[in-house]
């Protein structure tokens, strides 16, 4: 039995370490989209993305512009206006939203298609390339975008003309005679289905669902014979012939034991396999969601909670394949990571997606984002030499300061839904549990049959790892609080109303379940105390070898130019480091900062020779690290994570 | 005053390393092409070299095919062979070879104008592309190989053949009126020209030379100007807009100081300055040289002798941007590195052009072959994670095997006319002075006015630093003997006649000069002591912070796979290591082995987590080391030249 996630409205977020960053999705990237998608913004590259719309819809007059895939700007605005709207009112954003559903209602064809680059630009080809035109991808976005609108709001026109949209594409899509085979290019409307399933009820919506995910990597291939068909038989995208495993149709996806290809498109897929083995109660994609599971984040994960190991694709590699400096790591894929770890914890909560989950959000997530909304990563490596980068042509992927919003603007807009929507991944619960994942100044209210249950949490985390969990119930009623206990935490306490919990005894994969009937009042406090970790790769990512990590309760620190000047490889830790920590309110919005002595192991600047005797004349220096996910806001330098590390 | 190099036939190598290599070449590699580029190979890559020459001629019928600078092979195979037979006879080897000049010949225009592929496929296209189309380039490795085959054999015919092409080439380039001012896209013929002026005394061969290198990179653009005149403004190779930094026609020559763009290109540009400013003596073009030099060899070379960090337009990039793992470092590369060291060291004699030469030679250059003489790398990297290197696009450039004879087989040829002509290398001459530069087991005759002087050199080179060279002479003779002392040697010492020289008092530039009145018999015996030592670079090199390469007299090692197991990346050496060698003439053709104690850092390879605490449990292995040039001799695996080296 899958675990619920509550309504948005049902938790409060008053962290202060999240609540500004919803803030800022509110206030400054929500308008800011719009007003990119309306064309509004001075100087900034053209949008278009409403235009189109207004073209589509005969409001307008003009030609289609922007990719193949510039609906979905508008859907995930839409989305993440959505997750505001469902937590407080705001009737001029409403307002707006409702206007953009008219048009986009208003955009829909006869039959349900709903695409403005095929209507206006090029009607005849409608799923002709379902490999690259992210058709199917699209209507994802809207069908996710319609269901959280319609929860949030309960209006129901945007559901609707995603229903006639969704149900147009199952009469297009099936195994029946004179249905199409096919299926996405980019997955995404697998698990947009399943929600649409949820918010209707109705089962055609999941066996759509299945339909895409059991019928991609088939033989006959559909994408080589939709290429056939058309006529071109040579990838349009990277040169070369096009390798199946970019979109992981390389084989029928219960065969996948291995994450390949692109991967957001993975993470994404993955999720919707998490979806369905749950609502479909499908046990062997279960088990292909696991070992998929253990082969990203055992094997292809960078210690931030990126995914991506090359730009070549924006693709997964080879296990232990993790280059610091060419990584791809797009934010989006950190987002997926998020969604995939989430849909794995309510199937069957182990603390290790929970882990995954918290080391992705506060990481690799948040470092596509500047400290004040209004630039953002693609890509983010972990090792910048600004130089370097800025002139090699195999890492012109990588930024060396955070750009505006994207001709492509994937990313901000994702960053956007997903912390608008974050109170859906703090817990989950079932009729006998109530599970606790992450850990942030909040107020939850659970429904728990006739009664209500509320938890009060109060922390200071990520900075403190002290948090003081308040229970308020009309009466006393018994039920299990599942506790994480995070990964990172090697020596947690807990104790209930100042009652020590033997956490040993009550410990089931990573959570602490203390089963009791709870009365109003009573108190949990959990210590997971926060000293600086030095963290080690796996021995075969031969990239980190002889490196460490300073990681802090969930938040992985780097190394800035800024704070310790320039060439930080020239850095190494002693052996046995002292590690002095200081909150400075002041600094990158408020930040715990780690200062350590090490060494920089040669002063030789001034020598001209390229090559030299080695000599082991280590200069002792103090250094400042910083969280990874504040990085470059306070200009173009060197950042480095994987900092060198005395052995022996 | 420029000195002199020997003739070939005036030094006799005899040494047990370069001598089976010389052998290689003749007996090995020269059949071979001749068979490759008369299509004789079954199952390889089409040469139709001969048969382009053959069409060419009108004595076959068919099309041009292979590269449009697949006459270089011809010439460069042309040359190697002529080197041969400067030294011995060879009578079959000499009529394949003049049969081979009657088919050029045969191949001439009416106008001198002398190319296969505008002859036979474009004729209305002749210098229309200059920039990319390599006949100018084509042409130099004709001219050379005519100097080197009339020099060799004192037969005119071939001499003649270049003679008119490069009269034609002096008609049609020029500043006059109904001349072009245009250059060569990929420099050979500037350095080529300058040989021709010396075998023929000629000065509007020099001044041909001159006119090119210094027509390069003036305004207007002569590359841009001929793309808009053909209706192509933009670059055929590599994608995007072509950069002039390329070809080294970003600036005017005389204004350059950084090495940039393809490097096999700039370094023949280089080597043409530097023959120009002898031939010349334009002190101006020194200034050049020897700014350049400085910025390649202490910013832009691998330790290996290596040039050319990134694949894409195979070129230079940034200072000290030297990733191991992605470089390109072509063996050509390595190649016209020693062709211009050699140049600087007859400007000026001055070890450190002759170290960077021994460098070049005994590591990257030979890295290119294998020992068997018939496989070649194009490509030379420091590190190779053979799994990696075979998935990653980044990557797609290193070949985890050397390959057979290539399509674009400039390597091989390019390594058999240098290995052939290996002579001219290792001394060069004024009427006062003799300049050891190489130490090679060989016997040397130096025409001395009217007297000769032989020497005799005994050594065991590069694996023992004892040398012992002996005098031989009609009669007594004063002459400065130079020897250079090798910048990898902390501790020389030499004695004349079993009298120690003190070297400090005699060196000058890195020469121990002995004057004296020389008799027959004299005996000076040099001792460089070859312990191992650990090479740091520079810390702005941020790939190797933290990391040794270990040396031994001139050559560089590294870890094999096969010698140490996989993860090369995980062994660290202790702050005082303790190396053994020893001389294992089974091994590889025969070489000295290092081992040593390190560590591996970790034996944690069995924790399947990515992440973990970082913990020192460093276990003792025995580690052994081999030449950098002989590695992948004995199949696949992961290698690693800069090795951990704890810190302090």
């Amino acid at each position: 039995m899958e675990m619920r996630t509550p309504q948005l409205n049902h938790v409060k977020i008053t962290d202060s370490f999240w609540k500004p960053r919803q803030e800022l999705v509110r206030d400054v990237m929500i308008p800011y989209q719009y007003r990119v998608m309306n064309d509004e913004i001075e100087g900034g590259e053209p949008s278009h993305a409403l235009e189109n719309f207004r073209i589509a819809a005969g409001q307008a007059e003009g030609e289609f512009y922007g990719m193949v895939f510039q609906d979905s700007d508008v859907y995930k605005w839409l989305e993440a206006v959505a997750y505001v709207l469902a937590k407080e009112d705001h009737p001029d954003l409403e307002k707006t939203a409702d206007e953009v559903i008219d048009l986009i209602a208003a955009a829909q064809q006869p039959d349900g298609y709903l695409n403005t680059y095929f209507t206006v630009a090029r009607p005849e080809a409608r799923w002709t390339n379902l490999r690259e035109d992210h058709e199917l991808y699209c209507a994802g976005h809207f069908i996710e975008a319609a269901v959280a609108y319609y929860e949030a709001t309960g209006k129901r026109k945007v559901l609707d003309v995603a229903c006639r949209f969704a149900d147009y594409i199952g009469e297009v899509f099936g195994p029946e005679e004179g249905q199409k085979l096919g299926y996405p290019g980019h997955e995404e409307i697998e698990l947009a289905l399943v929600k649409l399933y949820r918010t209707t009820n109705e089962p055609k919506y999941l066996e759509l669902s299945q339909y895409f995910v059991d019928q991609r990597g088939q033989q006959p291939h559909y994408f080589e014979q939709e290429a056939v068909a058309r006529g071109d038989i040579h990838v349009k995208t990277h040169g070369g012939r096009w390798d199946s495993r970019y979109n992981q149709s390389h084989m029928p996806v219960r065969e996948q034991k291995a994450a390949v290809g692109h991967s957001v498109r993975a993470v994404y897929l993955y999720a919707a396999l998490a979806d369905l083995a749950g609502d479909a109660n499908d046990q062997e994609l279960l088990q292909v969601c696991e070992e998929l599971w253990e082969d990203v984040v055992n094997r292809k994960m960078y210690i931030t909670g990126g995914i991506g190991s090359t730009s070549y694709g924006e693709a997964f590699t080879i296990p232990y394949d993790l280059p610091n400096d060419t990584s791809y790591t797009e934010t989006c894929a950190s987002i997926g990571l998020v969604f995939w770890a989430s849909r794995m914890l309510n199937l069957r909560p182990d603390s290790s997606y929970a882990d995954v989950m918290e080391r992705a959000l506060y990481n690799g997530v948040l470092s596509g984002m500047s400290l004040d909304g209004k630039s953002f990563f693609y890509v983010n490596p972990l090792e910048v030499w600004p130089d370097a980068a800025e002139h090699r042509f195999d890492k012109k992927h990588v930024k060396t300061t955070r750009q505006g919003w994207f001709k492509c603007a994937c990313c901000p807009p994702n960053l956007a839904r997903l912390l608008a929507s974050l109170e859906q991944y703090i817990l989950s619960y079932d009729d006998d549990s109530i599970y606790l994942h992450l850990y942030m100044d909040s107020t939850m209210n659970i429904p728990k049959a006739d009664h209500s249950v509320s938890l009060q949490v109060a922390t200071q985390y990520p900075w403190d790892g002290q948090i003081e969990i308040t229970v308020d119930t009309d009466e006393p009623q018994e039920f299990e609080l599942a506790l994480r206990i995070p990964g990172w935490c090697q020596t947690p306490s807990a104790a209930v109303n100042g009652q020590p919990l033997a956490l040993g005894a009550i410990m089931e994969r990573g959570y602490a379940k203390a089963k009791r009937v709870w009365q109003a009042g009573d108190k949990v406090t959990l210590y997971f105390p926060m000293p600086v970790e030095r963290t080690a790769a796996h021995p075969e990512v031969r990239i980190n070898a002889g490196r460490v990590a300073l990681q802090r309760g969930p938040i992985v620190y780097c190394l800035e130019e800024v704070d310790n000047g320039p060439v930080l490889t020239d850095i190494a830790l002693p052996l046995e480091p002292e590690f002095e920590t200081s909150f400075e309110p002041e600094l990158l919005g408020g930040v715990t900062v780690i200062k350590a002595d090490a060494y920089r192991s040669s002063s030789d600047y001034d020598d001209p020779r390229l090559y030299r005797p080695f000599t082991s004349s280590p200069q002792q220096v103090q250094i400042t690290a910083v969280p990874y996910y504040a990085w470059n806001n306070r200009g173009r330098g060197e950042m480095l994570v994987w900092i060198r590390q005395n052995c022996c």
